[in-house]
């Protein structure tokens, strides 16, 4: 099974609120469409027979709401106004996600995390799977988004994308686990792609802040992310998608 | 804690598809506000300190889309397009919904069924109810409605308002269960309120089954499901529902 991970910023223009980056996803849906095309073809590719688990990002939807409420991760809200506007402009993103791939006959189904997950006092997430493994078993691709959940005492608070796909990848076991983001990987000093990360150490004196507003935080969050699981995961940008879903480590390989 | 449904048919022109009785709704969400405002500020009613999950029905929304695909309880889609439609439609009237209740001040928080529940390949729902917890615990009203769910080789069947209302009465050990319907209450022969059922048995003669198209059961199915619940459960009409709400027992009483 694979977790694929829509970075935000590739699917929306990140500076600009609410704003889709309509070229870019419907180049990552063609991908997508076509690559499971082939497998059922009995191509190269691990989409026929595996199973595909989408998450996207906020990007310019959720975040942007997000702050303008002072929601993080941590600091919860109680505002159901906030609420709605933050969870609903994450849903709207869903729906153009969605309307892409279901255009190409990929077998989506949404899976909101606000409605399925929660975070207890001590801000651990309890994120039940039995309805994603029942949709994975039956064929479907559920697509799920950073979104905010229930969380014990703070109301409710962010859940990055980043951090559903470590959860999924590692309760559903998942095979592999890729990052399409922006860049081709995480770059060294002089922007080079580095091949591969086996400790955080490696990578700690190249790894800064994302530039742009990111409350679920940027590449290092996501390195240190998937140091943690089990498995391999791969960060790529999304000309290297097809290469990802056919079976390649492109970008960096974080084990 | 009380699990209010209100019916599809209460909210909506059941018999035009897609179609909200606005007017009706208005006037629920006035006495839900009005009730939790009063209870807040210590008057009589058990809705300032015991919490209220609200599930509300499909009415000429999902059963429409239902029929047109041939969904029912038992019989399901692999079809992503049908899913989209049935579960879209019942998006929309959710929406509608939160946003009325919204502008009362009532906290409301979408909860949709097809992100937290599936049911396994012998039908038995599996529903987490950790997020509802939570929710409750932090002062929200979650709000859930019929919906689809993924369904063991069934692809997607559809969960009914009132399966959803027994389970989570029972899993969340609620206190008090209303149905806020079209009728009064369950009727007799001379369509005069019955005040209490305490067996199937005793009523098996009067209730037929529901007028409009309704793919997850009228009268009779509401009377058997809230018949197994421990729980007293009251069937009433939506001129009662103030009163249901500020404790006391309208319509008729199943116990």
């Amino acid at each position: 099974m694979i977790v694929l991970k829509l970075g935000g910023s590739v699917i929306t223009e990140k500076d600009r609120p609410e704003t889709l980056d309509g070229a870019a996803l419907e180049r990552v849906a063609d991908v997508i469409a076509a690559t499971r095309e082939r497998a059922a073809d009995g191509a190269a590719g691990n989409l026929g027979d595996e199973g595909l688990v989408i998450v996207h990002g906020a990007g310019s939807f959720g975040h942007h709401h997000a702050n303008a409420h002072g929601v993080t991760t941590t600091d919860g809200t109680h505002d159901p106004t906030a609420i709605h506007d933050i969870h609903g402009s994450m849903k709207t993103l869903n729906t153009f996600v969605m309307s892409r791939l279901l255009e190409r006959a990929v077998p989506v189904v949404p899976v909101h995390p606000l409605s399925m997950a929660h975070c207890n006092a001590d801000g651990d997430l309890e994120l039940p799977t039995g309805q994603l493994e029942t949709l994975l078993a039956d064929g479907f691709v559920p697509v799920l988004h950073g979104d905010l959940v229930a969380h014990a005492g703070e109301g409710t608070t962010v859940v990055g994308g980043d951090r559903l796909v470590a959860r999924i990848a590692t309760d559903l076991e998942a095979d592999r686990i890729g990052l399409c983001s922006t860049v081709p990987g995480v770059l060294d000093e002089s922007d080079a792609v580095i091949d591969e990360i086996d400790a955080y150490d490696d990578v700690a004196d190249v790894l800064g802040d994302s530039d742009a507003t990111d409350v679920t935080g940027g590449m290092a969050g996501k390195v240190r992310t998937l140091l943690e699981l089990e498995g391999e995961a791969s960060i790529f940008g999304a000309d290297d998608l097809e290469a990802f879903l056919t079976g390649a480590q492109p970008g960096t390989t974080i084990r």
